[in-house]
This record gives structure tokens, sequence and C-alpha cells, in this order.
């Protein structure tokens, strides 16, 4: 699953050429399956990062308003207790926030050894949103995608496993789903009148996050582009992506060597 | 079930008077039944309060090694994705945060609003192992349990449900725990010679949470006792008191008002 959706031959990146909405099983009971199947893997597997406390992960999830950010991580999730597994959410920045350079805040609530950690938009809004509203200037804009990658290196070179996923969906997606929050009780809280901004910015967006994974697909970060116009689909996509990484990692529960035969234990 | 298990008379308690095991459930199964209905349910809320984003919950869990702090999290939170739940387990402290006063790094670390934080023992430690093993005079230790209640106080009043459990086991179940640990490969990880220590200072251990639940249960912040020898009696208690509370925070979706004839979605 890992191969078929992630960017390859970052710099030839087209977003146009990778669609919104695939067909990957025949029902949707397969695809509910295959999640709940993964899940339990990945609550395995994370208890032996747990019990490892070596190595770490950090999953980015970045996708326009409605792209599925939440409901991806409760899919990954679903079976794993919450010892070691952390989502951090990142809003606009605060005057202290500002204060520092952008990726202070993100560096602080990066995993530590043995946790997993999902970033909800990420550092990378500071080559999105502040690049298409113009909040810093072209160089500097230019100028992050190195920084990222440097920094991307650092926590890959230092111990964390990072996978970074594009919520790819079409604005006629995202239209009917602005329309159900307005409309489900269960989904008011979520409608924002500021996502109208940013949906009127649509192509602009588009652009800016084609640069981002061209600029930014590295062998030790690589992007994975998810077709997220059907819910259950990108879940399961998702979900098995990280399954297959966290299999690739493959922690173990440590040894410390105490015997019982070391121990009197009265 | 909240009431069974909270403690109504501080002055008048005494640990002993407390058993570390009762029979709730007929059978086995009927207790698993219950944690994942209230497993359930305790998702759900969670939900809401994160949509409501205005109050925060936070689970104090402290017991001697092998009372069940990890797997009781595991069982509360089976059925909540991580969106808004962490884990802050507290180690021996830091250089850095011994250089602080000891609620310092807790504080840090408490739920904002719509969280629920759990704490895999906590700031308790500072009248527990540090009062048994002396490392601060008695004068301080008793200035501690004030300043420990003034501190869950402000918590409380700022919109921070608090829930205390001690976990509580007979030094008989630990020692069968224990040997468990030594024996079993994806346990032997937790062993640490040091629990040993503890162990051999099991009477002053109890002591020491004697004087902490008659101390600091607060009509804010009370102490529940949880028998604990059992391990399905246990996480079925503290999941059905955290399900209760859930239930009479009541979280709401919020409406902020947005109606669809309001806006024109293209």
């Amino acid at each position: 699953m890992m191969d078929n959706f992630k960017i390859k031959d970052a710099a030839g990146f087209r977003l146009s050429d990778h669609p919104t909405r695939v067909s990957l099983f025949d029902r949707k009971s397969n695809a509910k399956d295959k999640i709940n199947e993964d899940g339990k893997v990945i609550a395995d597997i994370a208890h032996r990062l747990y019990s490892e406390a070596n190595r770490s992960v950090l999953i980015v999830l970045q996708g326009m308003d409605t792209s599925g950010k939440d409901s991806t991580t409760a899919a990954i999730f679903a079976r794993t207790p919450p010892l070691n597994v952390t989502v951090a959410a990142f809003k606009a920045p605060s005057k202290t926030e500002l204060a520092h350079d952008y990726l202070w805040r993100v560096h602080n609530v990066c995993p530590k050894a043995g946790q997993i950690t999902v970033f909800n938009r990420s550092h990378y809004e500071d080559v999105l949103v502040v690049k298409v509203k113009g909040y810093k200037d072209a160089t500097a804009i230019e100028q992050r995608y190195e920084q990222i990658n440097a920094f991307e290196k650092h926590l890959s070179e230092n111990g964390t496993t990072i996978l970074k996923f594009m919520l790819n969906i079409s604005k006629e997606t995202q239209g009917e789903r602005l329309r159900e929050r307005l409309i489900e009780p269960g989904k008011r809280w979520k409608f924002n009148p500021g996502d109208l901004v940013d949906r009127a910015l649509w192509p602009d967006f588009m652009d800016a996050y084609e640069t981002m994974v061209q600029r930014t697909s590295t062998d030790h970060a690589p992007w994975h582009v998810i077709p997220s116009d059907s819910r259950t689909t990108r879940k399961a996509i998702i979900t098995a992506i990280v399954r297959e990484s966290l299999e690739a990692m493959n922690p173990q529960y440590p040894d410390p060597g105490y015997r019982i035969e070391d121990y009197e234990i009265d």
C-alpha cells in the first residue's frame, strides 16, 4: 500500500496527476475490515515501541478543511490506548509563538522516545496558508522548504520516523462537507466562516500544496498523497501505511536481562 | 459506583478498612461487558467535551508498582480516539524540574480546555516516595498537603474536573506480579530492581498513602480508593466512575448559530 501513494519523483510531481477518488475495495465492509485488522496490529506494535523507548514516530496530516484529519487520527488509533500516542493540533500561532521562529512551537511537541505524535496541521501551514495569504515574502517562503527539510532530517537522524500525508480532496467534496457541517447538529461546532475564505483561494492553495510536495518529499520524510473524497478509503489507505511503517520499524520488548533466579521476592 | 469508593470522611479514613479485593460481578465476562459499554459512552462524551472546548478532566492514578496504572488507562480509553486524551507519566524529576517547585512540572502538563489528561503517578509522589525516603523534612511535607489542596482547588475553580484514584493492592498481589514480570517476555521490560527497594518499605508507603488520603480528599478533588487485586474488577470500577463523572459534566456540541441559509457554498 505504502508504495502506491508515496511520492518518489518529487520534482516531477503534479497534483493534477493524483486523483481525489480511487476504487480500491469491492465493498465498503472490506475496507472497514481492513482498517479494523490494521488497527489491532498498530496497537500491538505501538505497545512494543513504548516498551522499547528508543525511537519515535511523527505522523503529519495536512489537508484542506473537511479533508478528514480528525477522523483519520481516530481510525488509525481506534484500537491503540493513549499511553504513548498524542495529537498536536496547530492553530493560528499565539503572540508568544510568533515571537519565536516558526519551528519553535513544532519542535516543542515532537514525540519523545517511545511515543507517536500526530500533527493535525503542522509546520507545513508555514508554506501553505502563510504563502497563499502573503504573510511572508517569497524569499522567506523559499528558504523555508530547505529549513523544513533540514529540520526533518535532524529528527529522522535522531530516531524519529516521519510519515507525511496530504489528504487530497476535490473542491466539490469540500462543498458537500461544509454544507453538512451547517446542517448536522453534531458537526455544526466545526463550521468556521473563515473556512470559506480559504475555499475561495482553492487554486492558490492547490498550487502551494503542489510546490510543498515537490520541495519537501525527501528520502527521510516522503509525502504520501492520499485520495480522500471517500472517507472510508482514505482511512483504510492511511491506516495501512502506518501499519506497514510500524512493521518495518519492528520495535521489540527489551530484555534488560533480569532473571527470576537473581531476585528473591518475598 | 462512584459513591461506593469515594472517600467522604477524610479525617476518619483508615486504609485497613478498605479491601484490596471485592466481589462485584458474578462473572468476569459481566465485568468485561460493563467496561466495554462504559468505554463507548466515554468515547461519545469525550468527543462532546472536545467540541465544547470549555472544561477539562484530570484523572490521577496513584498506586504501588504493578497496581495497574497503565492497563487502567488503556481500559478507560479503549474506545476513545487520542484527539483530546493525553497521558503524562511522572518519573524521578530531572535537574531542571528539581530546580523549580514540585508543582511546576505538573502544572505544565495539566489539561487545556476540551482535554482529558491522565496522570500516571503525579504530584502525590511528592508526599509519598519523597516522604518515605526522607527527601524532604517533615515540615515541608506537612505544608505540601495544603499546597496540593490549594493547587487542585485552583484547577477545579478554573474548569478542571479532578478524579483521583488510589489503586489499592496487597503486598501479596504485588509479589505475584513482580514474579510475572521476571518471567513473561512481554513484561520483563517493566521490571526494575528499584521496585524491590520500595517493596521493602511497604508499611511506610501504606502509612504515607493513608495520610495522603486523609489530608487531600476534598470536595473539589476527592480520592477514590479502588480494590485492585483483581485486574478486571479494578478496570471496571474506575471506568464506571469516569463514565459517571463525564455524564455528570454533560458537555454538549456547541451551536455557534451558523445557519445554512446564511452562507452560499459554491
